[in-house]
């Protein structure tokens, strides 16, 4: 029998066990206690595994992670042999697609603008909004980046990409590595960070790469605080560089009330809630995984400890 | 020789003659201006045609309006021999279906609660937002509804439609006239209106059509304020039965700086910005009915004397 271990609150394992009964019976379901492992574990469901939990689990095969980032991890202490399989179900995928969405949409009409007139009773129409070319650019192509990229194209947006090693997307210009970046950034004047934080992109948003942007360009973050340099972001906005940014993450979480971005006019500040997890959905993606996985597959979803993501 | 007069602010004739010049060189493009009448004119192209003009052009065949609602005209007393197009151009239907993206999707995910927030440096996530299922109801069925309804669809939400006359649309529920809104509003999470302004739909949306739908709904409008009875609206965000507005049109337009919808917490006002009208595309929209009529077709852009729209 293969049996699974839930190792994160147990208050939130409720719809795990469900899914799991309803649609897996022959797989054993565990919730994980302090001092209560589960030894014969072939599979862990956690956010981080606790502490030394890892080693007293001998069978360990597999861990799914309930987040799409892997860097709160420190991937030297995971066995090579235990594969690591970041979260990437419909609900993270589709929640990221409306916050970004609504985010362009916003920025490419002068909503946020609109907003603060209102706050002055100001009635004045915005000229620039009705420019017809928005052009985007999207840094990081993985699952969550690749579904924005096509939402964004099929509603006639000018979508360019850039990761850190070469994507090919159909019809999309896509960029890679530092080298890419002088050819990217000029044509974006919406630019999406979408890339997992590791080693190589944090800091990647600093000042030299935000003055590679058309000037005034918008820059909307969605990925972790750690990948741009906050300060070097305040100075394109006091300079004008930056025109516009929307930011649901920060090197600091909750962002602490005195911090420059609450009160800045040209910042639209979201409390990290671009992806919604839906446990249903996310249990049924693992659990698909989970199958695949023991037929022998492997799913796109497991990390690659090299490179970090 | 066909010729066609565009009786509009002379300034704004520009992107209009060069794509006749272009794109019809058989076709006479002329601008009107006081005094100059073209009386061989067999079509006009305005906004509302000058007192008097059209008694004066005896071989007046068609009027191409630069607006798709025709609230503004007195339809008696265009003859009846003169077909009156309402324009429906790409421009005008891509702006109205993002500026309602952007709508549905800030408070699906509770954008506009999070600005508010922002304003108090509050970080606080709302377990609302994560509510899988928004359902939207679309009144009004025409080119912009129509379009609206494909649009929220593709992007996975619920929609229904409601219009005066029955219209259907595969895969959408639709219901209409008075007798269908008691069964297509209380299935409305988010309320659009897109209906066209008639002495029918003056002060359609009250307080009986309001209390119809689910406590906490949110109510978009983009159409004409005359279609709402503002009264009775703000009543029903005082009392909670709507939790949120999104308002672009007004009764009157500016609004003006001591109304209460501008510092209303839970209403977003834009200026009449909906629908972005972009004089290339809108001349090419143009230009493909008049290649039509002159065919013998009927566009369906064609106003309906009788219906008003």
């Amino acid at each position: 029998v293969t049996s699974i271990l839930f190792a994160h609150d147990p208050k939130s394992a409720g719809p795990w066990r469900s899914v799991f009964q309803e649609n897996a019976p022959d797989i054993s379901f565990n919730v994980w206690e302090e001092g209560t492992d589960c030894p014969e574990t072939d599979y862990l469901i956690t956010w981080k595994p606790p502490a030394g939990l890892i080693s007293r689990l001998p069978r360990l095969r597999g861990i799914f992670l309930l987040s799409a980032g892997v860097d709160h991890l420190a991937l030297p202490d995971i066995p090579r042999g235990v594969d690591l399989f970041r979260m990437s179900e419909p609900g993270l995928v589709n929640g990221m697609v409306e916050y970004v969405t609504f985010a362009v949409l916003g920025i490419h009409r002068g909503m946020f603008r609109y907003a603060r007139q209102q706050a002055s009773h100001s009635w004045k129409r915005d000229r620039d909004a009705a420019s017809p070319v928005t052009r985007i650019g999207v840094m990081g192509l993985g699952a969550l980046g690749s579904a924005v990229v096509a939402s964004l194209r099929s509603q006639g947006f000018a979508v360019s990409g850039w990761s850190r090693t070469k994507r090919e997307i159909a019809g999309v210009p896509t960029y890679c590595g530092r080298e890419g970046l002088g050819d990217f950034l000029p044509g974006a004047d919406i630019l999406i960070s979408l890339v997992a934080l590791t080693p190589q992109t944090r800091g990647l948003v600093d000042a030299s790469m935000l003055a590679q942007l058309p000037r005034g360009a918008a820059f909307v973050n969605v990925a972790r605080g750690d990948v741009v340099n906050e300060n070097d972001l305040l100075a394109a906005l006091a300079s004008g560089q930056i025109g516009q940014a929307v930011l649901d993450v920060f090197a600091t979480e909750p962002l602490p009330p005195d911090h420059p971005f609450w009160s800045h006019p040209n910042v639209f500040v979201t409390p990290h809630v671009a992806s919604v997890f839906q446990p249903e959905t996310a249990a049924m993606a693992v659990l698909e995984n989970l199958r695949a996985h023991l037929a022998g597959a492997r799913p796109a979803a497991i990390v690659d400890h090299d490179r970090g993501y």
